[in-house]
């Protein structure tokens, strides 16, 4: 078999690829407790959308990729531009491409962000607002889909990571951990198995401090620096 | 504070949108035996490039996208296209779309996969070559940084998931799946430190069955299917 190398990146490229667009989306989750209630869940923001396609629904926040600038940058630009957030961290999530995904021909490249609750900058940004992750409306292209990719990467990453970190405070309760992984989960975790596994796990280092209130006073945590990000499954550090 | 939500996906994109294109690009990764060693390396196909820019380099086999073709799509059309092959699993890695990474401005979706040894059709394709990862040369554009972020999801993921089974026959000796750990982990690891955490993990299942050969019979083992792909850290199965 004999072939001939393709030539990406060369100036004779065909000319349909002119006629497809690149766009930048950001997937935020934040936790936010319910009023009235001790149940907890996860939320992301929306834009409504102002424009045709799909005008009156609900988006994803972002924008065009503008020639001048990576994908980080416009992602950071285009979520600042229409939420005002500006999350610390944000990482890519994934490249979404059907042909049929919007009218015209568009690649979307979608990043996701945690937020805590106190980096959530208050004020009515006008067209955005807070949706229940597990109870959103029909959006706009395929921003169910992705939504639902998002959560299942969330899901899983909280199994093996320190991901959770990203939703709490630098100091937390047993109880408050565990709030954020039921709300990932999607069910409720028993206490007691939860604080012995996280106990063994030698990924939480006590602290001499407890919260005080309404309930017994409950010891802080803090994350274990030390502890890989990432499970080694059968092969750990000591090999 | 009062914003306008940006329009992505609207006709009216702002002209700098048309001059970026879209190229998928593929890094697969087998195991190679060499000659005269019992040392096993990871190794990739390149493609000699026989166009400007970067004229003589090796590069990634891939192409443009077509305005007609998914993303999934295009990385399995240009893969066969340039270098014949075909692999089973495609697995989409990450979007490279640094401003300076080509004269013109490209954002390349990146694809990885694995091969086992007999998945590679043999058959001298023009300009295609093999290389250890580990020894590359000076790739065109940016392609020696994503081979080097794709070695490094390889090396995470094996710790935490089956992912050595793409490498591997469907039945393998203890001592073949140590050879795909060390090879991807770059460094020799305990023989019997080794075969005690693979036994107590629960993610292989003995057979009756042994290799025999020119040394004593070794078992062999296939993967549990039922065991989760991806470890669970401090939340497992039971709750």
């Amino acid at each position: 078999m004999t072939r001939t190398a393709s030539e990406p990146h060369s100036p004779g490229a065909p000319a349909e690829t002119d006629t497809i667009r690149v766009a930048v989306s950001t997937v935020i989750f934040t936790l936010r407790r319910l009023a009235g209630s001790d149940a907890v869940q996860v939320v992301l923001p929306l834009v409504r959308r102002t424009r045709d396609p799909h005008e009156g629904q609900w988006a994803l926040p972002g924008g065009w990729l503008d020639a001048t600038e990576g994908l980080d940058a416009a992602a950071s630009r285009t979520l600042a531009e229409t939420t005002g957030l500006a999350p610390s961290y944000l990482e890519q999530l994934y490249a979404f491409g059907a042909v049929d995904r919007s009218p015209t021909r568009v690649v979307s490249i979608v990043y996701w962000a945690l937020l805590r609750a106190d980096e959530i900058t208050d004020g009515s940004v006008e067209n955005v607002q807070w949706f229940d992750a597990a109870a959103l409306p029909e959006l706009a292209f395929d921003h169910n889909e992705i939504v639902g990719y998002a959560l299942w990467r969330l899901r899983n990453k909280v199994g093996y990571s320190r991901i959770a970190h990203g939703l709490l405070a630098d100091e937390f309760t047993l109880a408050d951990l565990r709030e954020v992984y039921e709300a990932i989960l999607g069910r409720r975790l028993d206490p007691a198995n939860f604080r012995r596994q996280v106990e063994n796990s030698g990924t939480l280092i006590p602290t001499d401090r407890f919260r005080t209130g309404s309930h017994r006073p409950a010891r802080l945590y803090r994350y274990n620096q030390d502890v890989e990000l990432a499970d080694r499954g059968p092969l750990d550090a000591r090999h």
